[in-house]
């Protein structure tokens, strides 16, 4: 299996058992290894006391393309942490993509930069995951 | 209204509004002016790919507990940014709380802790949230 | 004056007034308005206990970076937050150079990327600030 | 020798070798396991060019106090990452301190929250820095 084979190979497995999709309708497909996007609509569910997408979403949407991201090499990698910026309100119907890139990959420890956009290309916030690997394999 | 009451009022509105609670069974109330919690139970539909807790949701709990608390002076206060530290998974039907103190308050920006604890009382993640606040007020 | 021409007019502006730069022999250029860098050599006096170069000072450089950067518009803007994390060891004698470029500038706030690598290109640090602008001039 | 006397003990050993402190004239404590303070006067040329602290130096005695408190174990324990929020401009002849407490400590990596404040006991800055600790001993 070529590089880009067992990255996509890597986000089957995990979205097979990733409920946690299902609850936002998130859609995400890596791009090649350790890059990744993950899009949604913003849904009525989604709505916070404001009138505008909870923060918490646009975060999940940002964290998925991460996970997704560096556990591409087929190692069982975990976020360790994450930093958000708001940029932008996300309203009702907006197409939201979160494009995540691999920014340095060291050992053990991994940090992807996350844009968050809408469908006019505005960006609604920017996002710094960190991630540690174990050595133990997705797949085999 | 003495402040705490105009807190619990605050609460109450947005509560009211908050489409996004009801997707993760979310409580939350504040505790004093500038303090909230919120709790959830870790659902199968909050597994990740890796058979745990998403991260997502947990930072969706913190960032409540962090929103009421800052909402919490009857104006309306935005989420500007935040970040999150993963200490150790949650797991299915694990109880969970998050609890939002106010670290530093400004005319405009403020600061705000939120520890994530399960019910054995293990920190599960650090969140500190920063807000932006408009002189717009909550409810009238 | 054409805009590069004011984001060079305000470096020097500040730079005549900012000591803090001698104190780790930092020079600092703009590049281009909301993009600058910053470069020092590590010196046996910002070695620390561990026998490498202090963060602090990978921290100032990457700051110094930053706060050129975000002031290349001709309007005073303070650092109000960043965030560091620290990939390698920066050693005696390194040639360090800290590049920032504007990731996102709204009416008040900023966001700023700073790339820290060293002489081999190796990258040190990546550092993320937050700006806000007042509505004043940095020179008339 | 008690834990105490260890931490003590491991702040002499990191001292003698850290050049940087004079930089700043900083001063640092450990006041317990995992807890250590550092104190400086801000100087003439810790002044930038809007006639503030820099931020840099405000960083850097945030991240002593940091470094002091995490490797109060006698293991060698680096800064991984940290994170600043400025909430006050220090201005020159202003004693600041850095009060750093640990809020998580796992197996290798430990959170610390420190507190930088002036003499009138304002809050200037916010930090939370990460380590990575080794196995290696500072002292034998």
């Amino acid at each position: 299996m070529d590089d880009f084979a067992i990255a996509k190979q890597c986000r089957d497995t995990m979205y097979d058992g990733d409920a946690a999709l299902q609850l936002l309708d998130i859609s995400v497909e890596v791009t090649a290894t350790g890059c990744a996007e993950a899009r949604f609509e913003v849904r009525r569910d989604m709505i916070n006391g404001h009138g505008v997408c909870h923060g918490g979403c646009l975060f999940m949407l940002a964290d998925t393309a991460f996970a997704y991201a560096c556990n591409s090499y087929n190692k069982v990698t975990l976020a360790a942490g994450a930093s958000i910026e708001f940029l932008r309100a996300a309203k009702l119907g907006d197409q939201i993509i979160a494009i995540a890139t691999e920014r340095h990959r060291g050992r053990r420890s991994g940090f992807y930069d996350v844009v968050v956009s809408n469908q006019d290309g505005e960006e609604i916030a920017l996002f710094r995951g960190r991630s540690h690997s174990t050595q133990d394999p997705l797949f085999t």
